[in-house]
Order: structure tokens, then sequence, then C-alpha cells
């Protein structure tokens, strides 16, 4: 019986060398293209040292914390009846490196783009969306395949390992989440504080102390901005889809092996075969659809974004169609499958209500404009209400997709949330490819502006990356949903885990009662302001140190103004990496210790004072407290950033009085406050409600230790 | 037995009959003090006038609410077997009419002693506190009096209608605390809307376009700005507070009423006796307190606050020993006095850590001062910051009052959690007081600008509201925590009541996993988001219409710029009145029907696929889910906002570059941002999460319509 799961793992092995081998040509073909002229590769040369750089110190202090997390799990596996399984730090060194060589190779291939996106725009706008969406795609297949090659080959080895212990499989594997995370946090955090700060720095001293335009040479800082959103914005949005990708099928994996009957192997393994498979059929369903992102030459926008739109609906439209074949095959009934499709449609509603709400061809997004006549104050208030406001739609998205997931696939309604997930994320191949093609379009325009390519040019790059905006809102979005609906997924696995070792209430007043549960949500709760006040405040703080660099070079480099001397862009890198790591430790340690710390109090207080202040339900509590107000900070924070943003832009065309107007200064206040919001606390959010899932998830064997059942 | 009740309320009628003599005599004590000169006496007529109208206005639509709401609750008493009394209804009117009288009564001491203030302050400061701290004694006592007076009477009455039933007696008592959340949610949120409508209209044309100083006459909106601060935080301060105390109170004795075990009713009377007779010595202890609060004629702020301190300090004392003897006497056990103790402690320590985040004295503020120097969107991401991160020391000071008052008073967890929240609120006489002395101090200095008093008038008028800000931070943190301590012990009271109903789940882990309880908890979550989204946008387009109608009176009055024609003041509030009234509606409405419709959807739900989706489960989870979510939202805003406010001041007192500086220009935007923050929708979030719980608590007898238990 356990062959369903051999050859679910077989196919997936398959589908995920598959598309290795496309990342890799198309990778190749996107270095064959043309870099332009000695000037745009001498700027493009100093962006990929810097990426490089910056990778190179992340992962100095990423392979320390790796190692140290390895020992403590490798540990805590030969306390006698801990309960945890060796396998689990072998599962979550591999997490850990297949997420780092996702970033690495997809960020090598970005910024390798950047320069070639360029030299392409300036043949046509075709030219150019092709090098920018095919980077893109190797960003979202190498993603997902090294996710599904980890898996694959890690549930291969466990299901043998552990023949007559699905749990302790399950519960082994999650681990590998666990090593995405870890990643996840430096890459998504630090690489947020890092895009921002020398965003912020560069500004700050170039356009209002020095005069001087943004995106020019003469500003020490301004590489780092440019290595920054390709830190930021692919590599950090690729290692947090990752985990949320490699998350959601452990999750559904953890959870059949936890919730079925004893005896019912056959639907065990059917249920542990089903997310694997749809993975599979997921990867090379988004590979074809790339093929979809085609135009004629002399394309208009309009048209790029169909192109974009067809490749996404067509991919999600092939994977409803696996979904409905593959759940047939496993005869799973009816129940899973609309189960999984709701989490696949609602990944596609979230996106388009997040356009809604950030786009200024719609009302929100106008109404920011419109209200720059009364000020920076009123644009603020308007941006947070629109912020606020457009929380409505997710969570109620969300939450249908939860009840009809978990209704329709009774009894197996925790799985059918998993799988909700699951189907959401399906089609991540295509749609992270759709995000990550923003920043290389972005930098692209910075690229041809510092290399005083001419009008034309930039107007196409500025077309690509306006292009790219619209669809790196509906990328946050999904991005959020995803995480929301995963952390839920790994959330319901946690609490199946630990049912026999929490109280044994017998009625629902009783449980909902329990002040540990309810002290637990309010510290949940608490967590992600925590969390966004610390990464708020220290993109001002990073963006501080650079100022004091740039305006030290200003000083010190003779001939730096006038353009005959070379400004010092590793100096100002090296600072963005080194504040952005040291300022992503602190929250970054709390959320990790936060599950740890009450797991222990929970283990020392059984019997004693200290349980009846602290127990599972505290656990259960900070999971669910934490899901909730993390979700709806980071959409409030990611809409009203988006929306600012856009607001500025419909200005800057010539809008409302256009560039250099009042309302344009006002407007630049709101896109301004929307930094660190829509780029840096707001995304670190999705990565702290995963981690503490992770966590508590990966020592839920512990909490066991010493209970007998 | 029931005579220790009968005892208790006969005690509490005393205490508020003696309360009720004491705000009268103060009240006429403040009446008979000097009005100054005539200028004086016409604008606080104007005033006066401005306060009257829009209360009547205000009530006028108050009537209409009440009266449907009361058909409404008698309607359903007289459907067989509906589980609710027709008593219901007539404490819905009693809470109604006494929440209104007290905001009457304290509203119309208020705008007198607003000229007073003025024209004590002209012979000494010491001279000025005293009235002003006068009229805020007549509104913390009237508002407790009435509100111990209500119950007392009404519980009287109710233990005698239904002796043997003391769940019912104690479940129509619950009307009295929804009546006072109607006037609340139109005193608190319309008022709300009304003074930064007021505020930010007036000083839009005025201070902006027209280029005459705030608070100058020809403004006409300048009388509106002054009615704006009597009504929000005098009457809607004093209206949330009367519905925290009144509704703590009625939790602890709906608790004690449902968690007492069948036949140990000597227990439940001693339970119910508790809660009325420590409102009973709080109020006594509270006017006694009022007589610390004196100081020498020469008086400096420092010994100023001081002497408010004293009389806070005192009353917490003389608190604390009433809860330890009044619980001897009846013999309840330490528990319960450690969890009553708890309470009131919280309260002073949440009070203190409110002040170190928003008073300028500390690091935060002085923080968001520095900060100016990056320009608005610096100012902004700072305040949003400190806001974020002051939700910490709240949060666990909470989480630790609920674990101490619930594991302390074991078994009796809840009513200890009840009884955390009356301790808290059993000094509220006093501090109340000096919360409701601030806004009048406010206005003496705004009464003396226009009189055009001359400078030590005026620096005398802003040593007394400085001070006010002190204490109005002080109470705003207090509020919160009352609020969300109340709202804890109603949700427990309401899940108490409808243990019956919900599922049979017999496992922590089937219940914290009914997908009906997460996603109410999601659900819960994001209403304080949609409903601080409304709240936001509203006073950004009252003040709109403010701005249109002063605009069109500097056009078309001739004379009125060169001060030799008057304004009218009198269509400026009724605009406001109008717009605040019509703009609560919409949130205020989907406040209310949230757990209505959601309890409908449950009764017809049952048996069929709606009930699938929506259950008791659901509002449990809408319950907890507002009740962190709008805690943490309400903590971020009124702090944030506050500190904002502290830092304009602190540059506006000649720091950073002073009045006029880039730096003070900064500091403006995030002041005018904080505005709303702390004075609108952060204080109506305390209405939101309680009106929801009060709510479902009044209507948890429906729920078991048809239901065999």
């Amino acid at each position: 019986m356990d062959s369903i799961i051999a050859n679910a793992n077989v196919l997936a092995l398959i589908a995920s060398v598959i598309g290795l081998g496309f990342a890799i040509y198309t990778a190749l073909w996107v270095v064959r293209q043309d870099t332009g002229n000695d000037r745009m590769r001498k700027i493009a040369a100093a962006i990929q040292r810097g990426a490089a750089a910056f990778l190179t110190r992340e992962y100095r202090y990423v392979a320390i914390l790796v190692a140290i997390v390895t020992v403590v799990l490798l540990i805590l596996s030969v306390i006698p009846n801990s309960g945890m399984s060796p396998w689990t730090a072998v599962a979550f060194l591999a997490g850990a490196g297949a997420s780092a060589l996702a970033g690495f190779f997809g960020m090598s291939i970005a910024v390798r783009a950047n320069v070639r996106t360029t030299a392409a725009a300036q043949k046509s706008l075709n030219q150019g969306l092709r090098v920018a969406f095919a980077s893109g795609s190797v960003m979202g297949t190498t993603v997902v395949s090294l996710a599904l090659l980890g898996i694959s080959i890690l549930f291969m080895i466990l299901t043998n390992v552990y023949a007559d212990n699905p749990t302790l499989a399950a519960s082994a594997l999650a681990g590998f989440g666990f090593g995405g995370t870890s990643i996840a946090i430096f890459a998504r955090v630090g690489g947020g504080i890092f895009t921002k700060a020398a965003d912020v720095g560069a500004d700050l001293v170039g356009k209002t102390e020095a005069g001087i335009p943004e995106d020019d040479p003469r500003n020490p800082a301004v590489i780092a901005d440019n290595v920054g959103d390709n830190v930021g914005d692919v590599a950090g949005m690729g290692s947090d889809l990752f985990e949320s990708y490699a998350s959601s099928i452990i999750a559904a994996i953890a959870i059949a092996a936890l919730t079925t009957v004893a005896g019912n192997d056959a639907m065990r393994v059917r249920m542990e075969a089903y997310p694997i498979l749809i993975g599979a059929a997921g990867l090379i369903i988004s590979i074809l659809a790339t093929f979809l992102v085609r135009t004629e030459e002399n394309a208009t926008q309009a048209t790029l974004l169909g192109s974009l739109r067809r490749g996404v609906w067509g991919a999600s439209l092939g994977v409803a169609v696996a979904i409905i074949i593959i759940a047939l095959i496993l005869d799973l009934g009816i129940g899973i499958i609309i189960a999984t499709l709701s989490g696949l449609v609602a990944g596609v509603l979230i996106g388009y209500f997040t356009e809604f709400y950030t786009s200024d061809n719609y009302r929100p997004t106008r109404g920011i404009a419109e209200s720059t006549s009364g000020g920076p104050a009123i644009v603020v208030i308007q941006g947070l209400s629109v912020g606020m406001q457009s929380t409505v739609v997710p969570v109620m998205i969300v939450i249908f997709a939860t009840l009809i997931a978990y209704q329709a696939s009774a009894p197996n309604g925790l799985y059918g949330i998993a799988m909700a997930a699951v189907g959401m994320l399906a089609t991540l191949g295509i749609t992270l490819a759709t995000d990550a093609y923003g920043p290389v379009a972005d930098n692209a325009g910075g690229i041809a502006e510092m290399a005083e390519l001419g009008g034309a040019v930039r107007e196409r790059t500025d077309a690509l990356d306006s292009l790219g905006n619209t669809t790196a809102a509906t990328g946050k979005g999904f991005a959020i949903g995803s995480a929301v609906m995963t952390a839920l997924a790994l959330i319901s696995a946690f609490i199946t885990a630990t049912g026999s070792v929490t109280s044994t209430n017998t009625t629902f007043q009783a449980v909902v009662l329990d002040p540990r549960l309810i002290t637990g949500l309010m510290l949940g709760a608490m967590l992600p302001y925590f969390f966004s006040s610390q990464t708020m405040l220290a993109v001002g703080r990073a963006a501080q140190q650079i100022v004091l660099e740039v305006r030290r070079q200003f000083k010190e480099i003779p001939g730096l103004m006038e353009g005959t001397a070379e400004p010092d862009y590793e100096r100002c890198i090296a600072i963005s990496t080194e504040s952005a790591i040291r300022e992503m430790l602190a929250p970054g340690i709390i959320a990790v210790l936060t599950p740890i710390v009450l797991a222990i109090l929970t283990v020392i207080g059984r019997g004693n004072i200290i349980g009846q202040f602290v127990g599972v339900e505290t656990i259960v509590g900070v999971l669910l407290g934490s899901l909730i107000s993390a979700f709806l900070l980071a959409v409030m924070m990611a809409n009203a950033g988006g929306a600012w943003d856009n607001a500025k832009k419909y200005i800057e065309r010539g809008n409302l009085g256009g560039k250099k107007s009042e309302a344009h200064k006002a407007a630049v206040v709101g896109d301004t406050i929307g930094d660190p919001f829509k780029d840096t606390s707001g995304p670190s959010l999705n990565i702290l409600l995963k981690l503490l899932a992770i966590v508590a998830l990966v020592i839920a064997p512990l909490l066991a230790v010493g209970v007998t059942p």
C-alpha cells in the first residue's frame, strides 16, 4: 500500500528534476542575452558584487544559526523518550540548504537579468518583458522544484525508516519547513530592512541634501538601493513562499498521519500522496503556462498585462483540472476536491481584491491621491483607513475558504484546511515568476537612468516597472493569504499532535474559558505589534547609518560630486548588510524563543503552580492570537503601503498638479511611511506567523515528555 | 439568606444617594463661582447653548433608538420559551436613562465650569484647579452614583420577582448595561467624531487659509471646537466608563448566579452582594479622597500634580482596605480578595505605563520629538512604532491580572476575573474626576484666549491644561484596560450562559479546532479594523463640511474678518452635530447587528447546513477575536496619538527649534494624525468591544430557544 506514497514521491522527484532543468535552461538563456554598453556592464557588475556580498555575509550568519539549531535538534533527539527523531535535524538541514540554494540561484539570475532587461528594452517593450519574466520564472521554478525535491526525497527515506510509525515520519518532515523558515527570517526580515535602509538612506542624503536625482551614480548608496530590491523582493519573497509552499504540503501530510483512524492505512496513504502529487502537477503546469506569456513585438502595456494574466489564469485552470483528476484517481471523494479548489479560488480572489485596493484605477487609491489637497496628515489618515478597510474582504475570503474546506471534507476537516493551503500554493511556480519579475524591471529602469540611456528606453522600463507594481501588489496579497492558510494548517497539526497532553476539559465553555488560552491569545496578538514596532524602527536606524556614510564620502572623496571620482559603493552595501542582520536578530530571536520558552514552562510546570499559568493551552492561544493579529496587520500595512505608492505615482503622471506640486509633496510623505509598511514590517509578519507555528510543530513531541497518554 | 443581597442593595442605594447629594452640592458650588467679565460670559453662553443643542439633538436620535430596542426586547420576552424576561426591557430603559442623565448633568456643569475656571485662574493657579477639579468630581460622582442607584434598585426588584430563578434575575440585569452602551455609542463615537471634525475643520480654514490664530472668536467653528471638547472628552468618556462600571458589576453578579452549584445558595448570595458593596464603598471613599486634592495658594504645577495623585492614590489605598474588609465579612476567602486587588493594581499600573509612553518626560515621546529632524514621514513612523511597542506592557499587565484573578479564586475563576474588573473600576469616582477636569481646563484656556485676558491668565490655564494632558493619558489607558477586563467578564458570562447549547465536543483539540471558533476569531479581529477605518474617514468627511461652512461665512458675512460682525456659531455646531450622528450610525449599527445576526443564523441553522458554518462557537470567536484585536489597536492608537501630541508640545516649549521651525511643522503632521487616533477611533473601540459582548449576553437566552438541555 505504501507503494502509492513511493510512487507519488518518485513522480514528484521527476517533476522537480524537470523543473530544475527548465530553470537552468531558462537561466542560461537569460545569461546569454545582450548586456548593453560598457557603462551598463560596469553598473551591473557593481550590483552583482553587492548582491553576492550580501548573500555571503547573510549566509555566514545563517550557517551559525543553522549549525546551532541542528545541534540542539540532535541533542533533543537523543534524550530518552523525547519523542523526537534525529531525522528532524537532517530535514532541518535539508530545508535550510534547499531554501538557501533557491535564494542564491534565483537572485544570481535576477541581478544578471537587471542589465539584460535594460539592454532588451532598448529594442522593444516585449523584448524587455521576456528577459525580466524569464528571470522571474527561474526564481519561481527553482523555489518550487527544490522544495518538492527535498520533500520527496526526505519523505521517501522517512516512510522507509518509520514504516510502522507514520506520525513520527510526518513529525520529522516538519524539520524541512523549519529549515526553510530559518532562511526566510534572514532573507525576508533582514532583506526587508536592508532594502528600505538603502532606499531611504540614499534618498535622504541624495535627493534632499545633495540635490542630485534618484538613481544618480554619484550617490554612494545608489547601488545598495539596487541590491536591496533584489535582496528584499526577489530573495525575500522567494524564501517566504518557499516556506509556505513546503509547510503547506508538510502540514497536510502531518494531519493525514495524525488524524486517520488507526488501521485505516489505505486512506492515510492516499491522503499523504495527494499533496505531493498536486505539487508535482502544479509545477509542470506552471512551467507550461509560462509559454502562454508571449506577445507580438509591438505590444502595448495592456497587452503585456493581459499576457501575464493569461499565464496565471491558464495555470490556475490547469491545476484545477489536475486537482480533480488526481483526487478521482486516489478516490478521495468530492469533499476533498472542493476543499482543495476552495484554496485555489481564494488565492486568486485575494490577489484580485488586493489590486482593487492598491491600483490607481480604482476608488481607494484615487481617494488617497485626492486627499493630498488636505496635506500630508490627511494623506496618512486616508491611507491608514484604506489599509484597515482593505482587511475586510481578505478576511472574509479566508473565512469562507476555511469553512468550506473544513465542512466539505468532513470527517477529515483539518486535512481539508491543509489541502486548501496546498491548492492555493499549487500555481506558485508561475505566480512567483510574475512577482519576482517586478524588481528586475524596477532595477532595469535604475540602470537605464544611471547609464543615461535616454527617454525611450526609460519609458519602456517604466512601463515594465508599472506592470510589475500591479503584479507585485497581487503577489503580496497572495503571500499573506497563503501564509495564513499555511499557518492555520500547521497550527491544526500542532494542536492535533499535542491533543493528548492538554487539559482534560470536557465542555466547550471549560476549554474556551481556560485563562491560559485567553491570555495566550492576548500574548499572541501582541507579538505582531511588537515585531512591527521593532522592524519599523530598525529601518530608521539602519538608514541613519547610510546617511552618515554617504555624507562622509561626499566630503572626503575629492571629485565625487563633479563625476570625476568613483564613490565607494561597497562600504554602503556592507553597512546595509551589517545593520540589516543586526536589526533582525532581536525580533527574530524573540519569535523563535516564544514557543520554545512556553514549551519549557509547560513541561516543568506539570503538577505545580507554574502549570496553572502556562500550558499547551497558552501555546495554542499564542499561535491562534498571532495568526489573526498578524493577518490583519500585514494586510493593512501591505495595502496601505501599496496604495500610498500608487497614489504618488498617479500624481507623478501629471494628475492633481503633478510632480513638485504641494499635492505631490504630501503624497511623498505617505509613500515614505508606506515603504517600511509594505516592504519590511508587513512581509516580515508572514514569517512571524509561520515561524511560531512551525517551531511549535517541530517541538510538539517534547511536550509529551513524561506524560502517560 | 437573600437578606444579604437586600442589605447590600440598601447600602448601595444609600451610598448613591450620598453621592448624588455630594454631586449636587459641588455643582451648586461651581455654579456660584465668579463668571468673569461680559465678554467671557458671552463666549461661555455660546458654548453652553452649543453643548445643549448637541445633547438635545443627540438625545432625540437616542430616544428613537432606545424606543425601538425597548419594543424589540419586549416582543422577544413575550415569545413563548424565548427565555427572556420583560424586565430586560425595563433594565435597558433604566440604563439608557441613567447614562443619559449622568451625561447631561455632568456636561452641563462642565460647560459652566469652563468660564468659571478662567475667571478663577485670574486669581491663582490653585483657584483654577479647584473649580475645574470640582466640575470633574461632579461628573465622576454622578456617573458612579447613577450606575449604582440603577443597579441596586433593579436588583432589589429582580431578586424579589425571580426569587427562585437567580439566573434569570442576573440575565435581566444585563439590560441595564446594554442601555448604558446605547448612550455610549452616541456619546463616545458620535462625540468623538464631533470634537475632531470641529477641531480639524476650524484649524484647516482658520489657521491655514485665513491666517487667524487658534481659538480666534472670528472663526465661526471655534465655538463648535470648544463644545466638542466637552462633548467628546467629558460626556463621551463619562458614558464609556458608566458602561464599564455598570457592566463589570453586572458581569460579576451574572457569573455568580450562573456558576455556583445549585443548592449552594449561601455562597451565591454572598458573591452577588460583594461587587455591589465594593461599588458602594468605592463611591464613598472616592468622595472622601477628593478632599485630599487641596494645595496652598502659591502652588506650582508639580504640587498640583502631586495633589491630584494624592487623591487617586488615597482612594486606591482606601478601596484596597474596603475590598479586604468586605470580603472578610462575607467570608469569601483570600482568593477572591487577591483577584479583586489584582484588578485594582492592574488599573494603576496601566495608567502609569501609559504616562511613560505619552509624557515628554520620558524617552518614547522625546524620541518622536527628535525624529522630527527627518521630516513628517519619519515622525509618523516613529509614532506608530511607539504606539505598537506600548502595547506590550498593558497586554502583559492584563494577562497577569487575568491569570492571578482566575487561579487565586479557583474554583470560582471566572468570578475572580469579573471581580478584577470591579476592583479596577472601584475608584472610578475620583479617577474620572481627574480625567474630566482636563477638557474643562483646556476650554478655560480657549476662553482666556478669545476674551484676550493676557499672558498671566493664559499661562495659568496652560499649566492646568498640561496637567490635564498627563491625567488624560492615564485616564485613556485606564479606560481601555477597564473596558477589556469588563468585556472579558461579560464574555465569560455569555459563554457560561450558553454553555449548554454549544457543540458537544469533548476534547480540547476538537473545541479549539472547531472552524466556527477559528473563523469567528478572524471575523471578530477584523471588526475593530473596519470600525476604525470608518471612524477615521468620518472625521475627515465631517471636517470638510465645517470647512465649507466657515469659508461661506467668511465670504458672505460682511465685517466678520474686521471683527465688526458676529459669525454664526450655531450653524457650525449644527453641522458638526448632524455629521457626527450620521457618521456614527453605520459603524454603530454594524456593531449591534453582528452578534444579533450571528445569533439568528445560529438558531435557524440548527440541524441544517447553516449550522455547519455558524454557531454559538462563531459568536464566542467573534467576541474573543474583537476583544484582543480592539485591545491592541486601541492602545496603539491612544498612545501614538498622545505621544505625538506631547512631542509637538515639547517642541512648542522651545526645544529642538521651537514653534515655526521645520521640526515643529513635522510634529504638527504627527499630531494631526494622532487627533482622530486618540480622540475618535481609539476610544470608539472601547465601546465596540463592550457593545459586542453586552449585546451577546442580553440575547444569550434566545440561543437556547428550542434546545432541550
